[in-house]
C-alpha cells in the first residue's frame, strides 16, 4: 500500500521503518530540504534519528502535492503548531482535486490558542467531505528504540472500528503490537498532558530528589490529568492504558525524552531559551503546560502538579515555595 | 509516643527514623545479635542502610518480651515468611499478659502455602481480643531515600478509619506525606504483586529490550494484576495509587530494588541460588511469583506476565519462547 507521512522528524521517520518492514511504500514529505535530501541520498536522519540507516525504497520530498498525489493515507507527524496550517494546504488539495484522505495522527500536543486537540484541529480546518476518517496512534513509543526495531507497543484509537482496525493491521508486526481503543479524546490527551508530568520529572531529577519523589510525581500526575480528561469527555479508564500511564512511564524514567530533558536543564539553573537552543527540537510540553493550565481554570479541575510547575517555569516562582505547595498541602485520602 | 519495631531490616530501620524525627520513641526488635549491637553502640545497621546514621534515641533488643512490653503499638517488618510464627509468639504473650497490641505492617508479600496477604495471616494467628485493629502502610519507598528524608509519599489503610488517620499522625511530617485509604487487601496485593513486575523488569533491563517495552511491561502488568484484586475484593482503583502504580513505578525503575536486581542477575545467566547469595537478603518477589500463579490459577484470572514469568523461572523456559508468548498473541483491544 502506498503511504505518505508528513513530517520528517523522529517520530514519522521511525514510523516509515515500521510501514516498510509491513511492506508498504513510504513516502515523506518534509519542508527541510537538507534532510529530505539526506534521506533521498545516504538514507539516514542524522539530527533526528541518530546512527539508524533507512531501507532505500523510503523516498522523501519537499512536494506537499507530490505527497498528496501519492496515496489517499496520510499519516500526520508535524509539531502541534504546525498543525493548523498544514491540514489547510491538505484541504485545499483534497477541494481542488475532489480527493479524500484517510488521516492518522501522531502528534503529541494542544492547540494553545484554541485549547483543542489535533483530532479536532484536523476537523476544524478539513472540509468533512474531505476526510475519511480520523484516528490517532500514541502510546510508549520512543523514536529511536521504533527505528531499532526494539519491542514497542502502542494504541490505535478511532470512534469507528474498522478505521482503527485497518490502522492496527497495517502497523502491526512482531516488535510492534498494535492494540485498538475508541476513545479518541482519552488517547490524545494521555499523549499529550503526560509531557508536562515528564518535564517535572526531569525538575526533580535535576535536583537529585530522588525515585520516590519521582514515582510520587507520577502516580498523583495521573490523578490530575485523569481529573482534566474526565472532565473533557474522556473515558478515565484510558489513562490506565498504553497512551495513559505507559507514554507517562516511558517519557518520565527515559533520558530519550526531551521534555525530561528540557525539565533537567531547567534545573541546572539555565533559562528556557538556552534549554531550547541546546535541544534543537520543539519541546511540545512547554506549549501544553500552558494549555492544560487554562483549561484547569476554565473547567475548574484541581491540578496541582501542573499549576506549580506552570508558576515555576511562567512566573519564577522559587523551587522551595513549590515543593512546600506540593508536600504541605492539608492531610487527606488518597481519592 | 512508645513504639516498637519488630523486624530490624531495611524498611523498619528507616521507618524508625521518621517515627524519632516526629519525637516518639522508638525501640527496634531483631534476632540478628550482631545488627543489634551496632545499632545499639555504632548506631548503624550497615548491611541494610548503607551509610546511614541514627539517632542514639533509636534502641535496638534481641529480646521480644522487653520489646512487647516497650509499647502497645507495634509496627511488624519482618520478612513474610516468618511472620506467622513471630505472630504466634505475639499473640502468646498478648494472651498472657492480658495486653492487646495496635498493629500496623510494612511487609509485601503473599502466603505462599495459604496464599494469605500478611493482614490475613496476623489475623489468623492472633485471637481477637489481642489485637485493636490492623493497618498497612505501603506506597513507592525505597528505605534508603526514607532513611536520607528525601521526599516520599505513602498510603496507610484500614477498615476503621480512626486507626488510619492515627498511623497517619504518627508518620506525617514535612519529608513523609502519608494519605489514607480503606482498602486494606488492595493496597497489600499492589505492593506484594508489583514485585513480580520488577522481577520482569530486571529481566527486560538485562537483555536490553529498551524503554518502550518496559513501560508495555509495566502497563500491562498492571492490567494483570488489577484483574487479580478485583477478583480477590479489592477496589481496582487502588492499583491507580501510590501503593499501586506508584510504588510499581519506583521498584520498576529503580536499581535500588532487590527484585529488580533479582531479574536482571538472572538474565545474565546466573541461577537463582547464585543471586540470592549476591544480594544477601530476602526476594520477595520470587515467592509472590508462585503464590499469584497459584491465585490466577485458581480464580482463572488471565495474567499472561506472571505466568510466563513463571515458566521462565520455574520450568526453565527460553527467553525467545517467553518473549513470543508475550508479543505474538491475537491482535486485541486495549481493555
Amino acid at each position: 500500500m502506498n503511504i505518505s507521512i508528513i513530517g520528517s522528524g523522529s517520530f514519522g521517520t521511525a514510523l516509515s521503518i515500521v510501514l516498510n518492514d509491513n511492506g508498504h511504500d513510504v513516502l515523506i514529505y518534509g519542508r527541510n530540504e537538507s534532510v529530505i535530501h539526506e534521506i533521498n541520498t545516504t538514507h539516514t536522519n542524522e539530527h533526528y534519528l541518530k546512527s539508524i540507516t533507512l531501507n532505500s525504497n523510503i523516498k522523501a520530498t519537499t512536494d506537499l502535492d507530490k505527497a498528496l498525489n501519492n496515496s489517499e493515507i496520510l499519516l500526520l507527524s508535524v509539531p502541534s503548531k504546525a498543525l493548523r496550517s498544514v491540514c489547510e494546504l491538505i484541504d485545499q488539495f483534497a477541494t481542488k482535486n475532489n480527493k479524500q484522505f484517510k488521516i492518522i495522527h501522531v502528534i503529541k500536543g494542544i492547540e494553545k490558542e484554541t485549547l483543542m486537540t489535533m483530532s479536532k484541529v484536523i476537523q476544524d480546518t478539513m472540509q468533512h467531505q474531505n476526510i475519511q476518517g480520523i484516528t490517532v496512534l500514541s502510546g510508549p513509543s520512543h523514536a529511536e528504540e521504533v527505528a531499532l526495531r526494539k519491542p514497542t507497543t502502542v494504541t490505535v484509537a478511532s470512534k469507528n472500528k474498522d478505521e482503527a482496525e485497518f490502522f492496527q493491521d497495517l502497523f502491526i508486526n512482531q516488535n510492534f503490537r498494535v492494540y485498538t481503543n475508541d476513545d479518541v479524546i482519552g488517547v490524545e490527551l494521555g499523549g499529550s498532558l503526560k509531557n508536562i508530568i515528564a518535564l517535572a520529572a526531569g525538575i526533580l531529577d535535576g535536583y537529585d530528589m530522588g525515585d520516590n519523589a519521582k514515582a510520587a510525581l507520577i502516580t498523583r500526575g495521573l490523578a490530575e490529568i485523569s481529573r482534566l480528561g474526565k472532565s473533557l469527555g474522556a473515558n478515565p479508564l484510558t489513562f490506565l492504558g498504553l497512551s495513559g500511564v505507559g507514554d507517562l512511564i516511558v517519557t518520565c524514567t527515559s533520558t530519550h525524552s526531551r521534555n525530561w530533558r528540557f525539565g533537567y536543564g531547567l534545573s541546572k539553573g539555565k533559562t528556557k531559551d538556552e534549554v531550547l537552543g541546546e535541544l534543537g527540537m520543539a519541546v511540545e510540553g512547554l506549549n501544553t503546560i500552558e494549555a492544560a493550565y487554562k483549561l484547569s481554570q476554565t473547567h475548574q479541575i484541581d491540578m496541582p502538579i501542573t499549576s506549580t510547575l506552570y508558576k515555576f517555569i511562567f512566573e519564577q516562582l522559587d523551587k522551595e515555595t513549590c515543593f512546600d505547595l506540593l508536600m504541605n498541602r492539608k492531610r487527606t485520602t488518597e481519592e
